[in-house]
């Protein structure tokens, strides 16, 4: 008998009218034949409401009562759901994650998923019962109190839940029908992908493409569960296809480039006149390092005299203020000229396994864009994605001009 | 050092100023010196939210999963207001009902508390810990589930916690200032009462009085936990006084009259001329039984021509129609000559633990009634109260004529 998770979002979960839908997809897969662990998030909008009162309530947030309150609302979607697929005439019981248990280090807000034990709900299958858990929660054993996985948790919930009980299968149900060579809202001729490789699918997700959290792909890579990212606004009886995410053997027709993500989510800050000698870019990222903030995109550039150098990084857009005031402050040990920021920048990325085996495949958008005039602040390149970082207002004309390039255009 | 249990219900948790005039009460007796377990009711409002929305989601309402979501308002108000104390410079921690353990049977919707351990409380206590506890929630041990124990089963949460912890006091905090000598919107003169026994406060509840729900006044007199009912809307800096529950030895002062309590909650049956045989009285109660229906106040007149009498009794007001269709199924096997109902009755009780030692007291009410032209349809009495079936209108007149006769009106 075949195993299933099945994931379904906020979105798809939002009113009790949604939650009848999403226990006709259930039904389906159970009379077609499957096991099925389902997976739910807290109805859009309860875990912002959770959120905004745990702020109002005080400034303690990076801590266990946080958690204890925000993963009440996946408790009562998890029930809610069990009532309607009782009410369609299937067994059901819902699961919190301290039920399970899902165990997870204590980082409260943002905790890791260290060990599943999915003997319980294998149980429950055998009484032919199918098995709702709440998402995005789990357990700290030696305090026994209740952890968050952080945004987005549920889908790596999902994940982590299919590889414990050895699923085929993990769908996650949203509320678009699967992964697409951009964004449609940007690109009218945006194509959904019937399959994505982990690797790319991973890539995407960090540069971007917001259908999936990276860490639950992160999760499917290392599990090798096979994702099926897909609409719950469909017919229930109809379902459309959806994009699979799976090992890139799968994958029989590899593109060179399978997607182009952007991000908006960039701040450009460059030092002028850095005196070029050992121990400056300690003296510069150690310090935002330990200040937890994500240095991407680090170019150098040397100036003409030799002696000194300019430096340009990005950082999150939310943390660029605090970026420049660390690196203000620390001007005298330096040893800088200026200091310029620029937060209307985007990173436009193309993604794809086929520039492994490719060469000259980012040359040919360098050149792309600078024909339309578009100016490249700064680069960088692994195996398989290549990102620019470019002013913001050209984002929807480097991203047209990238998709067509590449031969994503749908026919 | 002295230990203490606060309660508060869901109007004195209905928001974040609230709940952070709850910390203020809170942070009062630990500066004071007690070692303190706060119990909480779910937000005003948020309990019926839960319960439409497992009412819209199927049938399956006496449900595990029905509580699963119920209990979730709780958890919300627990880790709020552990937040809201750490933010004043307390230390505390967030409890559910199954990190406690508070254990209960299995009975969902209306479990029992079987058992709880309060060790992990009192090692709280002893790093200076106040202990936040979700009421109206506990665990069903072998299934690992969770429970809840009814409506305003916070209260009896409460009291069990406070003998499990073997706490001096548990203070139920409301949205009044104590125990009255009637409803205060009927008998303008009705007074506070200082003190009130267990066995007196037990009959209130049970004959009407919302203070307190009647199930946690048995577990109070069972433990010998002192109840203090007292107003959560004071200034916490200089609360008022409240009634305390304790032994009858406690009261120094005793009135023969301590309360009139009334319910609207009742209805009136009449079976005419049923044939006056033995197991007539089983025909008519064991069905009655059988279909959960509690009924009160039963009384019987024989008629004139001896062979067959009338038999009288109340129900509940919510089982009236499914008790007239089950007697009225059964009219054959019962052997009545006709079958009346009323709804608009009320039942007056008058309850003082003086009634032990005095005669008459009851007599004394029904000449007074009689004297303002109220009818009474069904009397019952006991050891300490006594109890009269009236017609609806007359409810406010009879209430405040028994007020006065027996010395309760405020000077």
């Amino acid at each position: 008998m075949s195993r299933l998770v099945m994931k379904f979002g906020g979105t798809s979960v939002a009113d009790l009218e949604r939650i009848r839908n999403v226990a006709a997809h259930v039904k389906r897969e159970v009379e077609a034949g499957s096991e099925v662990a389902v997976v739910v998030s807290a109805m859009a909008g309860k875990t912002n409401e959770l959120i905004a009162w745990c702020k109002d309530a005080g400034s303690y947030f990076d801590n266990p009562e946080y958690d204890a309150v925000v993963a009440s609302g996946e408790l009562v979607t998890a029930g809610l759901l069990a009532l309607v697929l009782k009410d369609v005439g299937l067994q059901a019981r819902s699961w919190a994650g301290w039920q399970i248990p899902l165990i997870t280090n204590d980082a409260h807000g943002s905790a890791r998923i260290e060990k599943i034990d999915g003997r319980n709900l294998v149980d429950g299958f055998r009484r032919g019962e199918i098995a709702v858990v709440a998402g995005f929660q789990g357990l700290h054993a030696s305090t026994n109190r209740v952890t968050t996985l952080g945004r987005g948790g549920s889908d790596t919930s999902a994940v982590a839940l299919a590889a414990a009980i050895d699923a085929g299968r993990c769908d996650i149900y949203t509320d678009v029908d699967g992964v697409y060579t951009t964004d449609p809202r940007v690109v009218s001729k945006a194509r959904r992908l019937d399959k994505v490789s982990f690797e790319e699918m991973l890539e995407m997700a960090s540069l971007g493409a917001k259908v999936l959290q990276e860490r639950s792909v992160e999760v499917a890579l290392l599990h090798k569960v096979r994702l099926y990212v897909r609409s719950s606004f469909d017919d229930p009886a109809h379902p459309k296809p959806g994009t699979l995410i799976c090992d890139e053997e799968e994958i029989v027709e590899q593109q060179i480039v399978t997607g182009i993500a952007f991000s908006r989510d960039e701040a450009q800050i460059t030092l002028r006149e850095v005196a070029d000698k050992p121990g400056v870019a300690a003296a510069i990222f150690v310090p935002l390092a330990d200040a937890n903030i994500n240095v991407d995109m680090i170019i150098q550039v040397v100036s003409d005299d030799t002696t000194t150098t300019d430096i340009t990084f990005t950082v999150p857009a939310a943390e660029f203020e605090r970026s420049m005031e660390i690196l203000e402050a620390r001007r005298q040990a330096i040893g800088y000229a200026k200091l310029n920021g620029a937060q209307d920048v985007v990173k436009i990325s193309a993604i794809g396994i086929g520039m492994r085996s490719h060469s000259g495949v980012a040359a040919r958008a360098f050149k792309a864009l600078a024909e339309k005039g578009i100016n490249i602040r700064a680069i960088t390149t692994s195996e398989i994605k290549f990102s620019m970082l470019i002013d913001e207002p050209y984002t929807e004309l480097a991203v047209r001009t990238l998709h067509t390039l590449y031969g994503l255009d749908a026919k």
